[in-house]
């Protein structure tokens, strides 16, 4: 049994130098909302979920992005509702949220 | 497949109330270690090893932690050479370093 259930890692990287990064798509935020719901829900805690913020994840291109482990899954997300939805559906009834999905394979090599 | 073979997060918070917390002990300096280590040995990249930053993982009191995604395998270190240990038989040779190993299993609750 893992340590988290569900361990949470929302991208909340700032970049200075105006290239896109997740921050920039209010990304902390993002974390602060997920993280105040799963404790109001009761959803935090070992042996249950954590909601970390995490430096780059290197999909930047790709982002605002969040990477749930041990499943590896990753989304992508826009708003409120998006955030309530994978509290809801992955976090709670540990279903993906097909439409928020990212590709979780290897980028192809050269 | 996963997108990081391994996705390893290593706790860089910096508590300012004086409480023991991950980067008092060098934690910052050891995930840049690992981090440039992996990059030499080319580890890094998608389909390969990531080396990221992250905040409190709620562990604080088996600091300095880090935890190595998708397997859920959390190790505490001191030294450049227990980071080495954990490059070279974990992310390199896929076997758990167990002199550092912390306990995975949930805290149990009351």
């Amino acid at each position: 049994m893992a340590y988290f259930s569900h361990h949470v890692f929302f991208c909340t990287n700032q970049r200075e130098d105006g290239r896109q990064s997740c921050n920039q798509c209010g990304a902390a935020d993002a974390r602060a909302y997920v993280k105040q719901r799963c404790k109001e829900l009761g959803l935090s805690g070992s042996g249950k979920a954590r909601i970390n913020t995490a430096g780059c994840l290197d999909r930047c291109e790709l982002g605002p992005v969040v990477v749930v482990y041990p499943e590896g899954v990753w989304y992508t997300y826009v708003d409120w509702e998006d955030l309530d939805e994978i509290i809801e559906q992955h976090l709670i009834g540990g279903r993906v949220v097909e439409r928020l999905l990212l590709d979780a394979s290897p980028a192809p090599t050269d």
